[in-house]
C-alpha cells in the first residue's frame, strides 16, 4: 500500500508539498500539483480517511438493520433502494446488517452499528411474534439513550413516535373484505402465512374486524394458515403455500363465495388450486391478493389486489432520519395519512 | 454519549478499574465486574471501537458495490443476502454502495470503500455495455494495487482470472435455442431486454450462435428488442414490456414456432400477448422464459425456463474472497462446470 512519502518520492518533491496539495493549503506551483495528482494516481494512493474520520467522530456511514433473507421480500429490496438513494444524496455510506430475529437481537444489533460510529442507524423490526413486546418496550426504553439518532421502521414506539414508523396492519388487511362484504360476499375465506408472524396476526384482525363490522361471524372452516415451501436447494415457493392452503380449504368442503390471501403469491397458487378444482373466478369465488405484484395482471383471470403505502412510509422513515441528523425539526408521522388502495381486477365479482 | 467516567462514576469505583474490566487484564472481583456491567449496560456506554480499529487499521468490513436499483433484480437481492450470510459468518460487517453505470465509476466506488477501510471489496460489474471495455481494462490494470483484496463479479479480467467471477452468458442463453432447434423447431423468435446492456447483447450472440449451429438463419424480423416499462409511481412492469414486444411480432406476420425470451417476466407478457391473439402454447408457438422464477409454474400452461447457477457462482465469490483475507490457497473458478439447466415445462411441444 503506497504512503505519502511514496508520492513524494514519485512526484519529486517533499512529503510537506504533497500535504499542502492534499489539503489545498499553501502556494504549490500547477506543475507540482499535476506531478502530484499524477503519482497519486500512478499510486492508487489513498490518504488515510479513517484517521480523519476518527478526529470527526464519524465515518460518514448510516446503519441499516433488515432482517435475514431480504430476497424473498421485493419490499425489503426497494426498502435498500431508497436508503441508498437518500444516503448518496447527503454523501453517506450504507452499513448494513442483517440480524436473526431473536430477543435482545434489536438492541445488539444497533449497539453493534454504533461501534462502527455511524452517525444514524435505520432498524427495520422484523414482523417475528413471539420477541415482539419484548423488543418493543426495550426500544421505548432505550432509543434515546443511543449517541447517534436511531429511527424504528415497522413498530411503534409508545413514548417516541418521533423515532418511528409504522404501518396500520390492520387496518389495511380489512380493505378488501370490506369491499367484498360491501358487494354482498357473507362467506369470505381467508388465507395467512404462518401466524408466528406478527404483520399476519394483525391482518388476520383486520379480516376479523372487517367481519364484525359487516355483521359476519368469523368460522375458523373458512380460515387456512399456510405452511411455508421450499425446494431443496433453498428456493422459498410461496405460491406453493397459497395452492396447498387453497386445496385444503376446498377438501373441507365448506362454502365461499370469496377468498382473501395475505399476500399476492399466495393468492397466484390459490387460483391455480381454484382451476384445478372447476371452480371458476370470479363467476363462484372472487379472489384478492395483497401488494399488488404487476405480474397479477398477466393472470387469467387478472387478480385484484391491495396498494400498500409502502413507498410513503419508507420516504417519512429516510426523511425522519435526516432530519434526525441535521437536527431540523421532525415531520410528524401522519397515521391517519397513509391509506392502502384496492386495485380491482377481473377475479372479483359483485353479489349485489 | 456516556464516556468511561460516567460508568465509573455510576459503579462507585476508580476509571482505571473500568479499564481493567473491559480489556480483562489484572484482577477484579465479581462484585466490582458486576458493578461495572450493570452500569455499562444502565448508561449504554460504548468503548470507543473507531479508536480501537484504527489502531489495527480495519474496521471489520466488507465492502459490497452493486448496481442501482437492487429491488428490480431478485437475483442481486439473493447475493445481498448471501453476502451477509458470509459477512456474520467471518464476524464482519457489510458496507454497501450502490452505484450508476459511469466512466471511471467502477475505480471510484472501490477506492471510496477502501477509504472507509474495508478488508475486502466485493465489486458487482454493473451490464451496462458502453463503459464496460473501458472499466474492465481500468480494473485488469489495477485490481492487485489496491491495499485490500478486490473480488470482481459478472465480468471476466483476462490477467486476474483469481480476482473475479463470471458467467458465460452466451453459453447459457443458447441451451434452450438448442433444445427448441432439435426439437425439430426452426422459425425460433427471440425477445431481449435494451440492448444497451451487456448481458442482453451476449444472450442474443447465444441465441445466433445456436441458430448457427443448427443451420439455421438469423433472421431479424424474427427479433424484437423490448422497451422499458414503468408507471407513474416508477414501478418497472418488465412483462409488459414482452407483451408489447410479443404483440409487435405477431404484428409483423411473420410465422415462428418458438419464442425465446432473455427473462421470465417478459416470457410472463408474451404468453398473455400471444393467448390475446388466440394463438395456442404450445401447441401453436413453444415458450421459454429465463431464471426460473417459481411463478412459472402457476401459469396455463406452466412455462418453461432456465436455471442459472447463480449460487454457485456466488459461492464461489465469496469463498474467493474469503480466501484472499485469509492469505490462503485461491479456489480456482471452473467455468466448465458451470452449467445451465433446462425446465420443461408445458409450454414447450416437440415438432418431430
Amino acid at each position: 500500500m503506497a504512503t505519502i512519502l511514496d508520492v513524494a518520492r514519485r512526484a519529486g518533491v517533499a512529503k510537506s508539498t504533497v500535504s499542502r496539495v492534499l489539503n489545498g493549503q499553501g502556494y504549490t506551483s500547477d506543475k507540482t500539483r499535476e506531478a502530484v495528482f499524477k503519482a497519486i494516481e500512478e499510486l492508487n494512493y489513498r490518504p488515510n480517511v479513517l484517521a480523519r474520520t476518527l478526529a470527526r467522530q464519524s465515518t460518514d456511514t448510516i446503519g441499516l438493520i433488515l432482517p435475514m433473507g431480504t430476497s424473498a421480500s421485493k419490499y425489503l429490496a426497494s426498502f435498500i433502494d431508497e436508503v441508498n438513494k437518500m444516503a448518496a444524496r447527503v454523501g453517506k455510506a450504507i452499513i448494513m446488517k442483517q440480524v436473526a430475529d431473536q430477543p435482545g437481537g434489536a438492541l445488539n444489533s444497533i449497539n453493534e452499528l454504533i461501534d462502527h460510529r455511524c452517525e444514524a442507524v435505520l432498524y427495520y423490526n422484523p414482523s417475528g411474534y413471539h420477541n415482539y413486546q419484548e423488543t418493543i418496550e426495550q426500544l421505548n426504553e432505550k432509543i434515546e439513550t443511543f449517541p447517534v439518532p436511531v429511527v424504528v421502521i415497522n413498530s411503534y414506539l409508545p413514548d417516541h413516535a418521533d423515532h418511528c414508523v409504522w404501518y396500520d396492519h390492520v387496518k389495511f388487511a380489512a380493505a378488501p373484505v370490506d369491499y367484498l362484504a360491501a358487494h354482498g360476499h357473507q362467506r369470505i375465506a381467508f388465507i395467512s402465512l404462518p401466524l408466528s408472524q406478527r404483520t399476519t396476526q394483525l391482518r388476520m384482525q383486520g379480516y376479523k374486524d372487517a367481519l364484525n363490522r359487516a355483521g359476519l361471524e368469523f368460522d375458523d372452516s373458512l380460515f387456512v394458515e399456510s405452511v411455508k415451501c421450499a425446494d431443496e436447494s433453498g428456493i422459498v415457493d410461496v405460491s406453493k403455500s397459497g395452492y396447498n392452503a387453497c386445496k385444503q380449504l376446498l377438501e373441507r368442503g365448506q362454502e365461499f363465495t370469496a377468498l382473501c390471501c395475505v399476500n399476492d403469491l399466495l393468492a397466484i397458487g390459490a387460483l391455480k388450486a381454484l382451476t384445478e378444482a372447476g371452480i371458476a373466478v370470479p363467476e363462484q369465488v372472487s379472489l384478492f391478493g395483497f401488494d399488488d405484484d404487476p405480474v397479477l395482471n398477466y393472470f387469467s383471470p387478472s387478480i385484484s389486489s391491495v396498494i400498500l403505502p409502502s413507498k410513503q412510509i419508507i420516504n417519512h422513515a429516510i426523511e425522519l432520519t435526516i432530519a434526525h441528523l441535521g437536527k431540523k425539526e421532525l415531520p410528524v408521522y401522519d397515521e391517519q395519512g397513509t391509506q392502502s388502495q384496492l386495485v380491482i381486477r377481473n377475479s372479483v365479482k359483485a353479489l349485489n
